[in-house]
């Protein structure tokens, strides 16, 4: 039996969550899921559990999940020759096919199931539900300045919030896959990291929250940037600093702030538990981005 | 332009559909779509306009569908060999991985795009969307009574009813995949057919219509029969009269009746606007069955 | 029994109706009735259902109906003489008493009774009720330019749409009588024309639709305008090609115009389902009136 | 200037009137209304007054009316010629049209238009309004135990207490014509007394109150009885001491007990205020009904 | 037994009350009791019902109470030596906490039983229920113009007027003793005129009624003035009119006024239902007073 | 800063308390609330955070709370003499009174604005808000069997869980002082354990706590009793085991467990954060009682 003193020391770390499931209550988190944290047993476990915990205390999640190694694997199992033009993989109705096939019908529902098997009530939306992401293509900028088009590849023209905010009204966890539906009812495979920001901005959302495999924005010395400013972001981008892997994270905060969001935050989702940690304790994590 | 005489004709066969939107509104119909309906492109569209307009008039479809070809195409693409055990396939982790993707990745996108795209609000739901579709393993009987474990196909253990009631009394058309969740969280594939029955029998629903590709069931003369009790359908099946693939169906009507749905319908789904003409025209299609 | 075919035929008339249900449904249509389809037996029911067809798939009619044959026909048993001032019938108190006796206690119930007759749920509702209808003296106007207190013949002040709002919230259907009610609780009569004009403005309604014994407004040519604007049409009233009876139709259409409803409709209600074919196909009759 | 100590008594008897209004809150009262209480100018106007007081403070009255000798005058000014069978009116097709004309169009609205003068929100209803009364037709017993058939003459075969739920609910006070519809949309002209036992009965209301010009019921001794059972209104209802117009009265009293009213009441309309006497005074006034 | 007359008369006197319980229903009567009528047994009771009677009619009567002789009583009893500086009796923390045990547990509760006892719901509120008073420390000023400290005397900072509307809203009796709440979670003594204006801004009041143990405000000559402005009150204060006990009730009712309460009034408590006439008949007494 | 390691390792403390929270969302906790948790500083500031805590994670918890020294402390300052019958003291009029100001006017404030000022929304009751706590005289047994009038302490004869419902559904906590109502107004100390059991059983809790400074019951082997049924509680109530100071706390829970509640609790107030590590955590401390 655990002695009565440690009890009382975990109950005192319960109290110190207080002010922020206060400051919390209602609000809607947006959280780009992917990297790392979706792909180690014990980091999709502790993500579930967190998603509930915020959930079970008035908060609400609403998670955007990206790809991942899946969709490689089951082109290559289906011997589909990838195509560049341009350095960039182009995108056919075969491989628009599989992309879904894999984001809708298999990562979607690993994630839903997860959080549903320790008590959640998730449930999984593609972007074609309720023509919830209406998207377009998206011509793809080379560096000559020239577009290209690449194939079904969108991005988002408007997004349709009814669902969600049934789902999340009703205590639901709302999992949206980032496929996209034209015009013509043709699919679009859209960048994850995007479709998130644009969510966060649609539902007014207090924070967006991108769990990346680092552990936030380092500036021009190296070190990590703790809040960053849309203008300081944007000059970044300028000089370089910010590139790669976060240059569409980044991006997508901006929209997201400048659409209706409150804050957005980049943090490391290799921390164990590293939402609550965000969320739920004083000590932030990673790199916060404000307008 | 139309001649009036023309126009008023038409006028008066609108108005005769009109005692059936009062008898159905607000009631409640389970569909399961399979078959021709779902493979030919005009009986596709046709289906989509069906349920939409269903939908306008206030009566609420929702729609439980099949796998179909896809699924023996990619597994066959992917270079999955099938196993079989009692003279049925072997599902294994691998084969219900594919089935899910098929099913929920592709198949039921479809299905909701093709009804969006003509303006409805379907979204589609998958067994483990907030749990909807609790399952255990079904063990194969053979023919010599004994049972036979053929791997992780699974029958309805538990239904819940909550989010597709939400989804429906929101104005939204539910579209069903149909898999389920098991205690574990592993992945069942569920027969189609008796999926739409528990569903029917858990919404308490006005009917449950199986769209097939034949014109109903026929009696011991060959001939097509309207109206089919509980007490002739257990006389049919014993005497191998009804059999094969028309079996699962009328399982799933019965056990739709006796848990609460007030009548099941078997009508041939190759006829254009067939759940129409069942629905809202006074010549019923195909074979009704009543307790 | 009816052949397939033909079946399918009339579904496919069904499913062209599915854009104009959705496009009214829950708007409300102010719907004037009178002339040949208020006193054609066939006429009469052909208008109750489709009344009641636009209400079953969700769109809101209210009727305001206007007197006929039976006024005069009870004065003339009654023995009542008619007195006349400058060509027009001077209502003294006697008369108006007649006049709400016929239109409140016999008209307003035949057509309260046809529709529930076909099992809709149509409440009849004088302007005295709820003092819907409140109204003032209307002077008449003498070619001269002089005015001429022809007695009780009374002019909307103000419209209390609280009353028909909870009915048609409620999904019942309302039918007014065009009586009004004055300071000192006079009655009024007032034209059922300008009436619906009102109450389509009062209501912000949909549509404002006047049946009548014409096939629309002409044009100068003679030949029938399709769609008329609010200019044009005060153009054509100058120019006296608008005169004689359908005057009060333009000018109730042009108040509902500017008081916030979104279209007006010169019908001929001698066609079979004229509404019906005016609201659910995509071939309008008569002539359209916009601002 | 008033001076104080008459104010103060003033107050005084409101306040007498406290535990009153808090007993009969929420509470409907079905009053039939005829007699004096309706013919005489100063009567009438308290009447409406009393109606008014009682919704104000929440109790909600639902006002059923007779006729009057409006009837008979019109009926003679259209030289309407009289015919008896068995003593008893014959109730022709023209007849049940006077009728109706006089009790809707006419008594209905006035009664209707005084409420509303004085502030009130009162609503007319006709028996045929959402089919309210429906109604079949009522054979005359003759003393020799026949039936014979006196024409339009009807009973309530069911009522539809939701329109007049609907408007007492909003704060309206319906007003009901006795007149009621057949299965074949014909009209009936209803004794208004049963009506109001009927409509007190499916209201399941807290009180019927009879308007009558006498001072309730007297007993074998002709003294006034205060309170009568129904098994003693049934033995002076055999000893013949209940008899003539009294007799209708107590009958639709007893159906509304035997059918879920509280209490039932005959008062002495030529009372000024009688209906807030009997409500909300210590002092009854009349003969009180109860099971 | 009463004879008819007299009780015809009676329910005259009611019907007076007509349109002031039109006038006033649904809206808030923020009511500073004191003086006599908190003293006298007979007030204290008619007070007790007229306040139960507005509430019964859908008046919302909201009470603030002062203090009174208990206070002092108790004082003495525990041997508390006054101590004054400038004049004015120093409020230390022992001296506060028997003012809120009297205010709360004594004078609150004896208000919440007796309306209690004769049928209300009447729920007692310190400013400290849900932080419904924050306070902070109120300096007096002395006639040299310098701040002295005199403890725990408060002022309203701000007023959450969220557990107020709840109880009203749900068909309570709010009754609120004047102790406020610090930032600090101090105790403070509040003036309850000021209070009762300030609460009556926080509701937007129709009315704020002062009762006093006079006739009401007196002009420069003597005699009461039934109507006054901001402007001549303010007049009056300079003048010198106005003074001593009667400064906080116009400063309370000038702050109503401005921050959103429709009219005040100072009455004379010690007539016996001074509210019910001041609400519910056409003769108001003492004054009002209007911006 | 915090090191990350030791961060995750709260953020898995929070992730323990899941299932609890889980489990007792929107479930009502009554706490009895006294003794040394009610004293101590420190342990009266984590008792305002802990039942702040579970009210923001969705629990409603309800306080009673009892005396204490204070009560005791100002009848001597008044120079009350105590009088005893039969050992027991006499509660006179100035005695209830007394207690009355003290409980509702001192310690129930305490406890309200504690709660508050770590930003929780407590109101206090008293039992004769809204009627909350009918009482009549409660006689004391004594050992010979007589029963002695000690005056007014009382039992509790009905709860009115009204006001205490609206306010927990609207997110407010009740403080509920043990004070009673007669039936004709007078004043009741009641035993604080004992109402809470029965306010318990009015509100069909999930949970009754009893905060003590005791660490549980003993057996007869003098050991913590883990779970005791009502059977054993009896037994050993019978056998002297259970007796003084535990006595109500037992009786009040076997009432409340009687009457609907479905737990009860004796736990030792000493221990920080006793109630969180109650409902909170895996280990329950002290003693449970069940049916």
């Amino acid at each position: 039996m655990t002695p009565i003193p440690e009890l009382v020391e975990r109950a005192e770390l319960l109290i110190e969550a207080l002010p922020y499931i206060r400051a919390f209550q209602g609000k809607t988190l947006v959280i780009k899921y992917g990297g790392a944290a979706m792909e180690q047993a014990d980091l999709k476990e502790q993500f579930a559990k967190d998603v509930l915990l915020l959930r079970l205390v008035g908060i609400r999640p609403v998670i955007v999940h990206g790809g991942g190694p899946q969709i490689g694997a089951l082109m290559k199992r289906l011997g589909k020759e990838p195509k560049f033009v341009g350095g960039m993989r182009v995108t056919d109705e075969e491989t628009v096919e599989i992309v879904e096939m894999v984001l809708v019908g298999k990562i979607n529902k690993e994630i839903v199931g997860l959080i549903n098997l320790h008590g959640g009530r998730a449930v999984g939306l593609s972007g074609k539900d309720a023509s919830l992401l209406r998207a377009h293509r998206r011509l793809h900028k080379m560096p000559d300045g020239t577009s290209v088009d690449i194939g079904l590849v969108g991005e988002v023209e408007a997004i349709n919030p009814e669902p969600i905010k049934l789902l999340e009204e009703n205590g639901f966890i709302p999992v949206i896959a980032p496929v996209g539906v034209g015009a013509e009812g043709e699919t679009y495979n859209i960048n994850a990291d995007l479709v998130a920001g644009d969510v966060a901005a649609a539902l007014f959302a207090e924070k967006l929250i991108h769990l990346t495999d680092v552990t936030g924005i380092n500036g021009e010395d190296g070190r990590l940037v703790s809040t960053l400013t849309k203008r300081e972001a944007e000059r970044l981008i300028k000089a370089g600093v910010i590139d790669g892997g976060m240059l569409p994270k980044v991006e997508s905060s901006l929209r997201a702030l400048t659409g209706g969001a409150q804050k957005a935050h980049i943090i490391d989702g290799r921390v164990p538990h590293a939402i609550l940690l965000e969320v739920l304790t004083k000590e932030g994590i990673g790199t916060e981005i404000v307008l």
